[in-house]
């Protein structure tokens, strides 16, 4: 069988088959699996890549029947049963299955509007979160050389568009950096006078935490100097600020730096295998799938994660995780002629978001609650998800001094990696002998 | 006063003047101090660069008299005593002085054949370093996937040129990766097949060391799986290998992957100091000094570590150090008026070199040591030299796991990161939809 993504879904699907006698084909254009749910803390300068990102090759190394693949999956021929891709350095390649499991996962929507892309800085990958990271504390830089007031007052506004968990703790952890870790760094600037402003188009933040929470985390971010704009939609983003729209009516905010954490759409490989299946799409592109998450005249694909829509599920890790694990299973009963056709079904672990240091929100079935239990929660249930000891040592280790210091180890960047951004734009690049190009 | 360069030197310097009655302007191009020594771990997965390469404000957010500025030095008017610099975005500056300390460091060196730089891989920056990684671990990748049994042999042997510390310390890595990290990660190659060969233009390898260490880092690395090739000197290096001429004739080495680490020169800006002020430099562009570290002519002028050169002095770190606390001494000793004018002496501390797991050589005054007691005094020194308990803790847990267990937690990269690089050529970039584009 061949699994295209090792994300959350593909890896807990093709784990769960370790023992089975089967032979699984892991397809990544990555060489590593993602934890998501800390990119964020990868942006702000807490953990390194690393400690996300372990190597899929590691994760499944025990595992002799998986044979995992650096490749770009570009169609598929459903005739054949193949999946057709392309590896580095172009050439092309197919894997053939007999079961498939497609869980490419999702990336950052625009709504449409893709010149939002263009001056703004998604969180959906390794490079997004670096490059975020370069690009918040080279702001700092830039300030604190500032040629004019105005200028300085630019590149000291953050602005984090989308109210949901990631929004938040962004908004979170870069006021965090101005107010504690490099407050007392720079000599012309007043770091803690920076601005975090945090837009959501709907009526509350983390509105699908629910019963108080919302309150409950506007009161943590705003005690944190974060400011929060809801029922606000962006109208337009440009290198020097954005346009925003509010029942008060228009507004020009100031700023080199937006976060765009608003949406997602599903990966483009949802759209490819919809249109050779036949399938349906919603509005965000995902494939509706049948109960049991396989695709409507093929039994033997499924789709999960991110990529598909069953029922209003959420798009959260669980559901994919659950879903990989649902669908190994569906595979292993048929391998054994005893296939059951059991529907899906998501049980809600429930959903946290960090807020600062010591404080989180957490949603756990009936329960609601936040502050120190809530940040303990928060501690346990992602080293618990961590990949491997080393990982959970580490991020444990980053986390106590970061939080209970204020040093982060990760704020290294390099000009040279800058090089694309308008922000350093004439700026010789690191390690290149500088007199060798123009300088200016 | 102004510091050029927040290498060894410069921050020694710096930090030797906190308590001085004195105004210090710190120009860096980069926003970090960065640790060399370490860099090859870097480069081989153990190290994040987080943990070598801290942040200057950082470390002198507490030296009140010190302000760090970002911006990279063009030139000197020496008439004005004034340091002239270019910040991010192309502006220019200027940096007024009464005394000047001029640490700028050293870059890669091709000894003037510049077509050995196109097609191999330095060892000087956080850049090359990652680079690097990525070279590295995408090599196995590729062998993986190689279309024919000699392409496989091909990403699957590793050269590294230069024998001393940095290339031997490689050399030494990327064969603990293919015969331990990596061992079982692969379905196809066989990874500990890897071929590693260590070229050195010298009768042995680590020849500095002397008294029998050189035996014992070649024993200690052919043990590892390294072929070391001495009295070979590199006469080219294209994308599919590089020639080599030794006394038994010339050879033609069929590889992707060429480590540089044979030389280096003194930073440009060496240059350009030595043109403003007549003095002049040696073969290597270093800057000729007086006893005392000033430049003839200038006794407000300063040139220190890599950039300099004064009586056979070798380029380690060391002597940058201890120039860095000489010259601050100095200049603390003129301001309180009784400036003895004391020649710089270096005392030499020794030098070592990790050869694998468990084993370094150590050459410290009259005695010559390796093994484990070797591999414990380079884990003590290096841990007392890095900056910060937190990156010392950090560097520790990382050891106990690399090299007590076999895991190597940063060997994560991305596709897009190696963009510019041919051996993805036409892959797709992480992290932006693929299909926007054109694959292959």
């Amino acid at each position: 069988m061949v699994v295209v993504g090792g994300g959350f879904g593909g890896l807990f699907a093709t784990r769960f088959l370790r023992r089975g006698d089967v032979r699984i084909t892991l397809v990544d254009r990555t060489t590593h699996h993602l934890f998501q749910p800390l990119l964020y803390q990868v942006a702000t300068g807490i953990l390194s890549v690393g400690q996300i990102a372990p190597p899929l090759r590691g994760i499944l190394r025990k595992h002799k029947n998986v044979d995992v693949q650096l490749a770009e999956v570009t169609g598929f021929d459903l005739e054949e049963r193949a999946v057709v891709a392309v590896r580095p350095g172009g050439t092309e390649c197919a894997f053939a299955y007999d079961s498939l499991i497609v869980a490419p996962g999702s990336t950052t929507s625009y709504f449409g509007n893709e010149e939002l892309a263009q001056h703004s800085l998604p969180m959906k990958t390794i490079d997004d979160a670096l490059n975020l990271r370069r690009r918040i504390f080279a702001a700092f830089e830039l300030a604190e050389t500032a040629p004019s007031e105005a200028e300085r007052r630019r590149w000291l506004t953050f602005a984090v568009v989308g109210g949901g968990p990631t929004g938040c703790e962004v908004a979170g952890q870069i006021a965090e950096l101005a107010q504690r870790t490099l407050k007392e760094d720079f000599r012309s600037i007043d770091v803690a006078s920076a601005v975090v402003l945090l837009f959501d188009a709907g009526k509350e933040i983390l509105g699908t935490f629910g019963g108080g929470l919302s309150r409950k985390a506007t009161d943590g971010l705003e005690r944190m100097g974060v400011e929060i704009r809801t029922e606000t939609r962006v109208t337009g983003i440009d290198g020097d600020g954005m346009d925003v729209e509010s029942p008060n009516g228009r507004e020009r905010i100031a700023t080199h730096t937006v976060v765009w954490a608003a949406g997602v759409q599903a990966s483009p490989l949802a759209g490819i295998l919809a249109e050779a299946a036949g399938a349906e799409r919603d509005r965000a592109g995902r494939v509706v799938v049948r109960p049991d998450c396989t695709l409507p005249d093929h039994p033997e694909i499924f789709v999960i994660g991110d990529a598909m829509t069953l029922s209003g599920l959420p798009g959260v890790g669980g559901v994919a995780v659950q879903q990989g694990i649902h669908v190994a299973r569906t595979i292993r009963q048929r391998l054994e002629g005893r296939e059951r056709g059991n529907p899906f079904r998501y049980r809600d672990l429930g959903s946290m978001a960090t807020i600062g240091r010591g404080r989180a929100i957490v949603s756990f079935h009936r329960l609601r609650f936040g502050g120190l239990v809530g940040f303990l929660s928060w501690l346990f249930v992602h080293l618990a998800l961590l990949t491997g000891h080393r990982n959970r040592f580490g991020a444990l280790i980053a986390w106590g001094w970061a939080f209970l210091g204020r040093s982060r180890n990760q704020r290294a960047f390099t000009v040279e990696s800058i090089g694309g951004s308008d922000i350093y734009r004439g700026f010789a690049p690191a390690g290149v002998p500088a007199f060798e190009r123009e300088a200016g």
